[in-house]
C-alpha cells in the first residue's frame, strides 16, 4: 500500500484502536467504521438514560487518529471517573459525544465536532445510525440478549455460540457505504469476534457493499481465544466464522500469527481462560490468502505490535 | 485606561462573566480572581463527591476570556446534562475542571489546561486553594450555613445579614495576591453582595493586599436588590457593606445607576421580590468618588451592559 492509500477499519474496541495507531504514521487516509452493539458500563448507562449511539467505540478510534499535541487532552477525553454516585465509571470522552449530541442534535455531527477539538485526521464513522441490540444463539439453544451479557459472559463460557444477530435490523450508513466504496484496502479486526468485529457484518448493506468494494480485503486473526466467545478456537475457526456472515470469497488475505508467545506471557491468561490462538495450517484452502506473520508485541499483553501492523500493511501488494 | 492596563476583576457568578465579556474587546492584560464559597448544584455535588475546589465560578470566568472561534466547544462547556440519575444537572464544563484536576494532580493547572483548550486570554484565578465554607449570622441571631442556603433563601428574606464569614479560615491564594499587586485597576462586583463578593473579601490576605496594592480600586454597585441578601438595599448600603469587610478608603471609586429601569422591566422582578437598587446620593460622602452612570442594558434582563462598562472603564483616568 501507498502512503496516499485509503485504508478503512472495520471493528471495535482496542482492536481498532491498535491498527489505527500503527497506521497513523505511515498512511494519511485512514477511515475507522466501529461497531455500534456496545451496551455496557458507562456507554450503555449513557445509551439508555440519553438514547444516544454508543459512544465508546467511537472515542477509541478518536484518540487513536488525534493528532493533537494537547496530552492532557487525550487523558482527559479518555479519563474515567472514580467518584460520585452517577458519574463513577463514566468515561469523560463518552460524556463529551453525549453533551456534543445534545447540542448539534445528531451523533454524527458530534463525531465531528469532536474530531475537530482533537485534531483528528481521518474519519470516525458508525457502522449504522440506528439504535439496534445484538442477541446471540448457544449451541445449547440459550438465547443470550445484550453485547455486555455475550462480553463478560454469564453464561457457561465453554458453550458454543451459534449465531449472533441484530435486533431490530440495521441499515448501514451511507457514510460507512461511501467509504467502503472507495477504499484500497480494508482491514477487518482483531476484535471480540462476537462483540465486536461481526455486529459490524451483521449491519444489512455491509455484506453487499463488502462484495461490491474493489478495496482488497484483509482480515487479521485475534492472537488469543476469549472465554464465552471462541473458547477453544483455532485460526481457521475464526475464518470460518467471518464467511459464515460475508460469503466465502470475499475476504481477500487472512493474517495469522505464526509464532506461539513464550509460557510466561501466556500464564497471566489463565485466570482469564484465554489461550494462544493456535496456527492449524491444514486447515486453511488456497483462498483466503494465507499470511502466516509474528505480529505479536515483544512484551506485556499479547497483542498485535501496532507499527508490526503498519510494516505488513505497507508491504502489501 | 489603556489597551494594556492590567485589570483584575474580583467576583463570582454572572457579574464577573459580564465585566469580562465587556472588557475583552478593550484590554489585553485581564485577570479574574473568582470566590471559592460556591456550594450548590453541579459545583456542590463535585465538591461533595470528589472534594475538588467549586469550578462554577471558573467556567464563567474562563468563558468570558475564552478566545476560541469554536462556538460548539463554548456552547459545551457550558452544556447542563438533563437526563441520567446521576448526570442530571452537572454542566459539562464543571466535569471537564473536576477530571483535569485528577489528572494534573492540581486545581490551578486544571484551570491551566481547561483555558489551553479554550484558547483564553487572561488568567483565572481562585481567590484561595483551601476549601471553606460560607456562614451567615441573620439580625435575628441564626446561623446559617452553607452559600447555597444564602443564595437561594431559606429564610425570611426580609431579614438582613449581620455578617458572614469563612470557616476555616481560608488564605489568599499567592497568584491572587500577585495579581493585586501588579494591577492598575481593580474591578469588584457587580454580583450578590454576600453569596459572590463578599466571600472574596473573606479570604485572609486580601484586605491587606487591596489596601497595599497602588491600583485604583472601582466597586460596581449592583442594579437590583435579592431577597434574602441585599432587600430593601439602597445604593449606599452597597458601600457600607463592602467597607465593613475592606476598610474605609480602599475603595476609590463606586459606580451607581443613576436610572431607573422601566416599570414594564421592573415588572416582571416582582415574582424574585428584586427591586432597583436605589440611587440615595445624599447618603454617600466624598470618598470614595461617586460615579454617576447609566450603564443597565437597553433591553432585557436589567442587567449591566457590558459594553458600557468598557466604556466607562476605559474612560477613567
Amino acid at each position: 500500500m501507498k502512503p496516499d492509500s485509503r485504508i478503512v477499519v472495520i471493528g471495535g474496541g482496542t482492536g481498532v484502536f491498535t491498527v489505527l495507531t500503527g497506521l497513523r504514521s505511515r498512511f494519511k487516509n485512514l477511515a475507522a467504521i466501529v461497531t455500534m452493539a456496545d451496551d455496557g458500563g458507562s456507554t450503555g448507562a449513557l445509551r439508555e438514560d440519553f438514547g444516544v449511539l454508543p459512544p465508546g467505540d467511537i472515542r477509541r478510534a478518536l484518540i487513536a487518529l488525534s493528532k493533537t499535541d494537547n496530552k492532557i487532552l487525550s487523558a482527559l477525553f479518555n479519563y474515567r471517573f472514580k467518584e460520585g454516585a452517577g458519574l463513577h465509571g463514566h468515561s469523560f470522552g463518552n460524556l463529551m459525544l453525549t453533551a456534543l449530541e445534545r447540542i448539534t442534535g445528531s451523533f454524527e455531527s458530534a463525531i465531528r465536532e469532536a474530531a475537530r477539538i482533537l485534531r483528528v485526521e481521518g474519519s470516525v464513522i458508525p457502522v449504522t445510525l440506528k439504535q439496534t441490540k445484538l442477541f446471540a444463539e448457544l449451541e445449547n439453544g440459550a438465547i443470550i440478549k445484550g453485547e455486555s451479557n455475550i462480553d463478560v459472559p454469564k453464561h457457561d463460557g465453554q458453550l458454543r455460540i451459534k449465531r449472533v444477530w441484530l435486533r431490530p435490523a440495521a441499515a448501514i450508513n451511507p457514510n460507512a457505504r461511501k467509504a467502503l466504496l472507495v477504499a484500497d484496502l480494508i482491514i477487518i479486526g482483531p476484535g471480540d469476534l462476537y462483540t465486536s468485529i461481526i455486529p459490524n457484518l451483521l449491519v444489512s448493506g455491509i455484506k453487499t457493499t463488502l462484495q461490491k468494494t474493489k478495496a482488497k480485503i484483509i482480515y487479521l486473526i485475534n492472537l488469543m481465544t476469549k472465554f464465552g466467545e471462541t473458547n477453544g478456537f483455532a485460526a481457521s475457526d475464526f475464518v470460518k466464522e467471518i464467511e459464515k456472515y460475508l460469503g466465502r470469497g470475499v475476504v481477500d488475505y487472512v493474517v495469522v500469527s505464526n509464532r506461539r508467545p513464550a509460557v510466561t506471557r501466556l500464564k497471566k491468561y489463565k485466570k482469564e481462560k484465554a489461550e494462544w490462538v493456535r496456527f492449524d495450517k491444514k486447515n486453511f484452502g488456497p483462498r483466503p490468502k494465507l499470511i502466516p506473520e509474528n505480529l505479536i508485541r515483544s512484551s506485556g499483553f499479547i497483542r498485535h505490535a501496532p507499527e508490526k501492523i503498519a510494516e505488513l500493511i505497507a508491504r502489501l501488494m
